[in-house]
């Protein structure tokens, strides 16, 4: 069966992110009161399996994050067939 | 008033993404059946205004997106104040 998967993979609170700080800032000097900008990573694929679920969790642990400074949550749906 | 946004901006559908395209053969090398992974940009932003929507629409239009590559979308939720 197909599944679409969407991933977000955040870094841990604390640690550092220039990539949104720098984002957030750029958005300051354009006038916008912005308290914090963080860049999660975010990935959306199509795959075929039995397992849904336990396939995304092992993408996550094995390629998509690194458990020593990322925490991350997914949603899937069936796509049919 | 303080609000929560989250924005995604996606590439363009028939543009090229090579860092998408690497993660998903990687994935297929690890034994996964992927048949199309994505990495769209995604932006987690807490900020405060008067007028959330037009705030984040001039946000994605003046930096956080480029009109001629991207599509985006946002969810914008109040965080109370």
């Amino acid at each position: 069966m197909r599944w679409k998967a969407k991933i977000i993979v955040r870094l841990k609170e604390g640690l550092n992110d220039p990539e949104g700080r720098v984002i957030g800032k750029a958005l300051k000097n354009l006038g916008y009161d912005v308290d914090e900008l963080k860049v999660p990573k975010c990935f959306e694929l199509v795959f075929e399996s039995e397992e849904p679920e336990e396939d995304v969790e092992e993408m996550c642990k094995r390629l998509l994050a690194n458990p020593l400074i990322h925490t991350y949550e997914y949603e899937i749906e069936p796509l049919g067939e």
